[in-house]
């Protein structure tokens, strides 16, 4: 059910001709166009592209409420200038017609390839054909439609106790921190107001989706939507929260397990910084260190790397403080590998999960990155020859 | 002749048994063990090995005077503690011994796999059957003795009217600006104090080695040195200055070229940054962007990936502002793509060094990097299962 389970809301999704054959345009509604509340995080990208500029002058525009969230897929509608812009209000236009809204009450969202325009005019006529649903067939439909390189649909709910949260999200390549070519949707019945909600969203998306790096690159269009249709009661303090929470992470892990061309999830908990940004700093380094994510490709518990990589990037840094782990065996201590059982190591390292901590020794600050291992598979993947 | 070719200087390599067969000692000393002007310039690295630490407190114990350096290859002595630095003295003062000068007149490096106790007798008692030639080939030797995952040696040589500069170098993979994995010994005849010698090299450093990133890793090893013997007289300003780094930007691309798996060199110059800085910080992320290494891999030419991490991170970043070409042929401008000779672009990506650059419209602010792709080349030369 996902993003249909909490009451008050619609889905529909078609193949519009973005994408050759499979879905490419998806629609979230609330019932005859009323808006309700709404809240949206972006990418921080200056490069970005036209549907976010759209999105975050009609949250604006609209003081926090939207009736509509429109999605196209296989074309990014980013580096596209002007005509870009003209096309995702063109987007927003004929969903306002479509549900029955005003057109600063749609959400606009586009992901897929970047630098060509959208083929207006199909997306335009699909949104007008769209069939809006209260089932789960509609919401799963969605769930397909939004997807660009994922293998698989991605979707989440959960029950906070007197309302629910859904959500459907897509990404799988190309993604870290600050949510690089990710789309995240999310719908609750719960009654809370535009304030709230965008609080609650932010500190989520900070704490689930930022901390995912795949390749450390950064798009143009990513963007997290959430609408509250207000059919339940206002949640206690927390609650809210805490299920968007659960929710967002539960989605970022699905994003990981999907990532193209991995073997391994690799969890990164730096603690012991001066602060929270020291620490999340040093671990979203390991992440992305390319021969690093190689050596968890081969499954070879690179310590030393590890410690280089965190001397690197961090003044503070004192290796004579510092304890590494892996799935909690101990493995160095003040900078020299100390004795350890090679067996249980090796076994966590042959896994398809991998937790990594690092323990600084210098404060209390902490932050955990989560990503995945470099091999054969991404570079098939990303490898094209023009 | 190289290391040998400035007029003072002898060199040496022997295999002492750290690596299994190949040559893994080297020595360069001037005559009679007499101290001259040296130079010194180290990973900033927290997690910096044993000899980076031994080699910054020689230099200044002796005042910016040295009369040998003395290398191990196949083990960094890196995450060795206490007994890593124990080590490294004795490598000094075995070297002091063969030499007839001070320990503290010895420069030390070590370079290969981190976390492993040196084998410090096999070294020791290889320093103290070394045979110091002045010759060619005890210069060849050295060059060769340096090297670790390298195919080539590197040498190279200028002469800068009235004196000459000679270098060997090593470093093929986990490169990046601040001198990851890479030694680099330079000697010259000129007549300079410790001062200029310092100064000369730090500039020199800083504009080409330091403009290398191969995959975004720093080492705890890297080093540069420099002797100056002082048998021809003092050079004219500017002249030891643009002989040195003659010498370093030839070794640079020489390092590029033997990168582990590469298949292209690239260069990326970023133009019209608010500064120097900003617009080193655009090349680097271009150049570590892991989508956009694979992309070259395939020759494709990413532009809108490319103005992406611009935007990603690059505050000031405004794309209206931006050009773009490869090659000379110019492609996108203003944030879209522009119509170009896609026969010349497509030839000019085909071939084994892409030139890139990015115009940011925005201030005088001018930087430089030298990077690799990334392919199939890279993963089957890091991926190792333990």
């Amino acid at each position: 059910m996902s993003i249909t389970l909490p009451e008050g809301f619609t889905a529909a999704a078609a193949h519009c001709g973005v994408k050759r054959k499979r879905l490419d345009l998806a629609l979230i509604a609330t019932g005859g166009g009323a808006p309700v509340s709404a809240a949206g995080v972006f990418t921080r990208n200056r490069f970005a592209a036209a549907p976010v500029r759209v999105c975050r002058a009609h949250l604006k525009a609209a003081q926090g409420r939207a009736a509509a969230i429109v999605v196209n897929s296989g074309n990014a509608n980013a580096g596209t200038g002007e005509q870009g812009l003209k096309d995702a209000r063109a987007m927003s236009e004929a969903t306002a017609r479509a549900v029955g809204c005003k057109p600063e009450e749609v959400l606009v969202c586009s992901t897929g390839l970047i630098g060509r325009a959208l083929p207006i005019d199909k997306i335009t006529g699909g949104i007008a054909r769209l069939d809006q649903q209260a089932g789960s067939d509609a919401s799963a439909m969605a769930a397909r439609a939004i997807l660009t390189t994922d293998s698989v649909a991605k979707t989440a709910h959960v029950n906070g106790g007197g309302f629910t949260v859904g959500a459907i999200a897509k990404g799988s390549g190309m993604l870290r921190p600050d949510m690089a070519t990710m789309l995240a949707f999310l719908t609750t019945d719960a009654d809370v107001p535009p304030e709230r909600l965008q609080a609650a969203l932010a500190a989520a998306v900070a704490d689930t989706f930022n901390t995912l790096t795949i390749d450390g690159a950064m798009s143009t269009n990513d963007t997290v939507l959430m609408l509250a249709s207000g059919k339940r009661a206002a949640p206690a303090p927390g609650a809210l929260e805490q299920a968007i929470r659960t929710v967002c992470e539960d989605l970022t892990l699905q994003m990981a397990r999907d990532a193209e061309g991995r073997t391994k999830v690799v969890q990164v908990h730096v603690s012991g910084a001066l602060d929270d940004p020291g620490a999340r700093r040093v671990a979203r380094a390991i992440a992305e260190n390319q021969l690093i994510k190689c050596s968890w490709n081969g499954g070879d518990p690179y310590w030393g790397r590890i410690l280089c990589e965190a001397g690197a990037v961090y003044d503070p840094f004192d290796p004579a403080r510092a304890r590494l782990s892996y799935g909690g065996v101990a493995i160095a201590e003040g900078g020299v590998e100390i004795p350890h059982d090679a067996r249980r190591l090796a076994a966590h390292m042959k896994g398809e999960e991998i937790e990594i901590r690092l323990e600084l020794g210098l404060g209390a600050g902490a932050g955990r990155i989560v990503t995945v291992d470099l091999g054969p598979g991404y570079i098939k993947e990303n490898v094209k020859t023009s």
